[in-house]
């Protein structure tokens, strides 16, 4: 029995409804003053503007050095965004991508394989959210080590903007132990907190000049340096990787991997009777032998040396590592906390994005793979 | 009869699912390039940081200006988001407010309306979007003419940012005749629109630090200068206006006032009966004769000579004059396009949110004024 990523996840971020959110935030800049008002090259109309609006917070229009007046009037920039496109052909096309990951522990994998992507890092901002918790508190120190030492590097070879939101809620959940953890009833609590941890990261960060919303899990250590480029290609208004474990295999005595996100899956008749037999509080999980729903789960799509580039139509997705065009999120799709249509977080989510017209993709064979804790 | 809000509005936002949004993008900045790090007084741990980031975009960090280095690497500096209350003394809170509207026709009462409100102005962001018709383009050129007008005062009595959304899609039901566009049929298309308008105007404008979202429609033209601060006070996560409307009574050939915004309610057991019976897909609508829902209308609530202060709870809301705590929506209430429990737009965001945990509240002797058509 394969473990499935809502039970394996530790330390998740969790909060009390109602209760204040603290955030902790760090920005960071690669653009010296001297880079106030950059030419825009992308529309022949465009004269001056701020060049890296990526996310909130982007870079803000600035006077002219030139402008000696005390007290001037401010100037007005206009921001053709007819010209903010998600297509093919990202890079081409200068798309921004905003990569976002709820973390509550840091690996440095994570950090190393975020490094080792090759999409152009001017486009990319990034935005984490950490619970305020002791083990939160660690991460945030390891993560802002990182990203202090990488935005150091030459302007080229920094990310655009980093965001990092701090909870200053405790998880009620976080002194159960395993077993406790994973239990059916907790995974609502559960799966309701990291929603509105998603939901506050992504209202928070995305900008008018967001293209692409990477969702990246804290625990994803491998992908393709391409992951970005690769996922676009598709021209999907979402898509999965499939998520696998690598782990030492001990019967066989060597390496081996194993099916991860379970969240990936096509819908089945079978599921859709639970559903419409259950109460409406109550939600359909993956992964639990006592819920079986005979849904068809991406993880076990994969062929041995199939095409990558292979595409299955998903009913629900999970967040490893999930690629949105931003309109999706604008048009409404956020990341449901309550059940809807029996659905939570991350595959309600698809099911809220297919209500408001746009459909979910995977590649089944296009791996990515999660920590072995 | 009383015209409702829904039937009354003309040229609303819609839009072609699947089109790309075309977004104009104005930004006013009040600061001078000298404000770059000014001292936040409110946390003694703070020192150097923007102190206005409201919302997207807002003022970044920049380096201090004796850094002289060529190339240096960028600070990091945190912003103590603790100190992001929504209290009942926004003014002495020093806390921002970002006011929404979805502008399709212009009109100088809602603008002088808008000035005359005394919150502070340097704690307010403006978002609007508006639909790319030839009216929303006429309603363009009239709004940024006031803006830049309004901007060009001394620092003070600029707003803190201005951003406008264009989109480049046209209404399939632009070309439709009054009596064609107010039909029951037409009305979710409409409304599905609209709602998709506010969720990609809040999505894109609503930044790290926004305390407070003031959702104000474009034909309000009357209100109490202390708005925000009255509904602010009641402390509340969300809260509704009572919108009127002034005309010329010809019976009594003497100024009048009628009901408007009949989305502000509480539910009645027929309107639950009704939803009960209805297809997944199917909304229930207030103000239709031939759809009697029976709910209790705050419009019918007011009381002549009543206190203000007086609170009622609701259940479905309208967005003609809606404070919202910004957390409500970072927990992810927005505004469903699609039948959400029959509910739709606000109405339907009213329910998100208190699926979320958070309850409506309106004001039913609190008034403010619609434009008389």
């Amino acid at each position: 029995m394969p473990t499935p990523r809502s039970l394996r996840r530790t330390n998740p971020i969790t909060f009390v409804l109602g209760a204040i959110l603290l955030f902790g935030f760090y920005i960071f800049f690669f653009s010296s003053p001297s880079d106030d008002l950059p030419s825009t090259s992308t529309n022949g109309q465009q004269k001056k503007t701020a060049s890296n609006a990526l996310s909130p917070p982007s870079l803000p229009f600035r006077k002219p050095k030139s402008n000696n007046n005390n007290n001037p009037p401010p100037e007005v920039v206009h921001y053709y965004m007819s010209n903010l496109t998600t297509s093919r052909d990202p890079i081409a096309n200068q798309e921004t991508v905003l990569i976002l990951t709820p973390l509550a522990r840091f690996y440095q994998e994570y950090w190393d394989n975020l490094l080792s992507l090759n999409y152009p890092r001017s486009l990319i901002s990034l935005g984490f959210i950490i619970p305020k918790t002791k083990e939160g508190s660690q991460a945030y120190a390891l993560l802002q080590a990182q990203i202090t030492k990488t935005q150091s590097l030459p302007k080229g070879k920094r990310f655009a903007s980093v965001t990092i939101l701090r909870q200053d809620t405790e998880s009620p959940l976080q002194t159960q132990n395993e077993a406790e953890r994973h239990k059916i009833s907790n995974q609502k609590v559960r799966r309701a907190a990291m929603a509105k941890a998603r939901n506050s990261l992504l209202f928070t960060t995305m900008g008018p000049t967001t293209s692409w919303v990477l969702w990246l899990d804290a625990d994803i250590i491998e992908t393709p340096p391409t992951l970005i480029q690769d996922l676009a290609s598709h021209d999907k208004p979402i898509i999965a990787a499939n998520c696998f474990q690598r782990f030492h295999n001990p019967e066989t005595n060597s390496p081996d991997s194993r099916v991860y996100d379970l969240n990936n899956w096509v819908d089945s008749p079978t599921a859709k009777e639970l559903g419409a037999k259950m109460g409406k509080d109550d939600i359909l999980l993956e992964g639990y032998g006592e819920m079986p729903t005979y849904r068809s789960l991406m993880v076990w799509m994969k062929e041995d040396g199939g095409d990558p580039g292979k595409e299955v139509e998903l009913d629900g997705v999970g967040g490893t590592a999930l690629l949105v065009k931003a309109e999706v999120h604008r048009d409404g799709a956020m990341f449901p906390a309550f059940a809807f249509y029996h659905l939570i977080e991350t595959e309600g989510f698809a099911k809220m994005a297919r209500r408001l017209g746009w459909k979910s993709w995977g590649l089944p064979n296009y791996l990515v793979y999660h920590y072995n804790e």
